[in-house]
């Protein structure tokens, strides 16, 4: 559909190479090789989610995804597990140019990546951590709103508000992410002054992502307020409701402290969860647009829906 | 400034007879007569917030106001308090034809208030309660989400998946608040599909509000994290970094009980804080917005000002 307005929209486009700036979200033990792959070749930016990845599976699956498409990947790195510079070092090795950081400094490994020629970008969840990237030489932003699924800021801006204040504090393209599951979504990004949105809780239902289906159909099925920031004294997390929930919320409403909370979570529960299916004591970790989201489409079929719908919700604006 | 694309835009602006689809939120001691007076004169909708209001007092201002200006003005009565039928009766006595109502079950006085001519709004925080207010008669509802300065809702939904999934639910026209203090924001709220916007920590800072000055100047230096939703247990209630709010979330975190919460809380803190300037033992109900809200214009200014910036930031949809 190069006849959209989306079509090569904003710097992200010549900066990532691709036909829309709509980008996956990494999200542990859903976004593999397969997804990552599809949402590039359907213009979008794949990014594979290395967090719940060990450099083997790692390297597994960004030979899945290049053995799907030519076109570019990227590699979320969060920064704080301990096979961060084994993870690196094997994306580099795959030829990987696109890197997402998260959840730790940029100030580590931007240089390092910067001289391997890569397009480093770091995820923020404050206009003054933003402020901190730009300083560390990253090409782009993430602003991160309190609404998004998974891990989460300790500062709760919600993306509405977020947005503005990071396009105010630093010269390089934001990607807004956090409660965008349409193309309304991208075309209020837009107003906000981004250049682009980055949606984990969308892609996560489709057919190509490896969230168990049961889980899926959970998502597909939730309402809107069936999530909730937990863990707080941990690291933040959103959560889908499920007995695992219930029993985080009720320590947390009686003041628990951090070993209580660490021995409730354990280990594990993601995978648990997200991968194989518990959706009971598992964790979920889903976005609060999830109330919007009712279908499992291809990632294909979605990314000519949200094109469509970008240009419907800027037609009143002509 | 008839020319600016967001005159008369929507239908809003026949439903309240106003210029521009924006209205200002009805806050507890900083929304009298002058302030909603100064709103509707600049061609946006003027609103007295009743929920800090006795009856005489609400006369009072109600008096002020339609001694300033010959405009649509609406009141905001929060279902919560004890004289909400007295200030009912003052409001219609005074000729009011437009009612907010918030905190409260719809079903209440829609009916009555409709028969008697009245354009009736609910200010809602989930989809369902949105569709609760329109089968109970109102005309519009304002969908509020979790960054909106003071009370709030418990379902903690983010006005950017919020208002989408409201939109979707009804078929009356939504009012989007909660983020929003520039025309970028406003932009994005009819990119959502919402009708118009509420604003009330950008209105607080303003000349005609009647907080005190040295909270408006508290206001325009704090920093984008510098609220935070507290009293969960209670009502929650976004506010302002002080020493009260550290006192409020350290018991939050230890899981001090109803009780405990409502003794610190005593009587009286929303009218020490932000009437009588007491910024550290007062309750400062701001929302996350305030990190953009840099200065404290006339009204009439930023009128100006919001409406040139919607045209500049839905110029890259032309």
């Amino acid at each position: 559909m190069p006849s959209s307005k989306l079509y090569k929209k904003g710097p992200l486009c010549q900066l990532f190479k691709i036909d829309y700036p709509i980008i996956q979200g990494g999200m542990v033990w859903v976004s593999g090789g397969k997804l990552a792959a599809a949402v590039s070749n359907a213009g979008g930016l794949g990014i594979i989610g290395a967090g719940s990845m060990k450099p083997d599976l790692l390297a597994h699956h960004l030979d899945k995804a290049q053995g799907l498409t030519n076109r570019p990947l990227a590699v979320n790195i969060p920064l704080l597990y301990s096979q961060v510079e084994e993870q690196i070092k094997v994306a580099l090795d795959k030829g990987i140019k696109i890197f997402f950081t998260s959840a730790g400094t940029p100030k580590k490994y931007t240089p390092f990546l910067k001289e391997k020629g890569c397009v480093v970008v770091h995820v923020t969840s404050t206009p003054e951590l933003a402020a901190k990237s730009e300083a560390a030489g990253v090409d782009a932003v993430v602003a991160e709103g309190f609404e998004a699924g998974g891990h989460n800021g300790r500062a709760e801006l919600a993306t509405l508000p977020l947005i503005p204040q990071v396009v105010d504090m630093v010269k390089i393209p934001v990607i807004a992410a956090g409660g965008i599951g349409d193309g309304r979504g991208i075309a209020a990004a837009f107003a906000l002054g981004a250049s682009g949105v980055q949606m984990g809780t969308r892609f996560l239902a489709t057919q190509e992502s490896s969230a168990h289906p049961k889980f899926k159909e959970l998502v597909i099925h939730s309402r809107p307020e069936d999530t909730r920031l937990l863990l707080k004294k941990l690291v933040p997390v959103r959560l889908l409701k499920n007995a695992f929930y219930q029993q985080a919320m009720q320590l947390e409403e009686q003041g628990a402290d951090v070993e209580t909370l660490q021995k409730l979570l354990g280990k594990g529960r993601a995978k648990l969860g997200m991968l194989e299916g518990d959706l009971e004591e598992g964790e979920l970790e889903v976005g609060q647009i999830s109330g919007l989201v009712r279908d499992l489409p291809t990632v294909e079929v979605l990314m000519q829906r949200l094109v469509k719908e970008y240009d419907q919700a800027t037609r009143s604006f002509e």
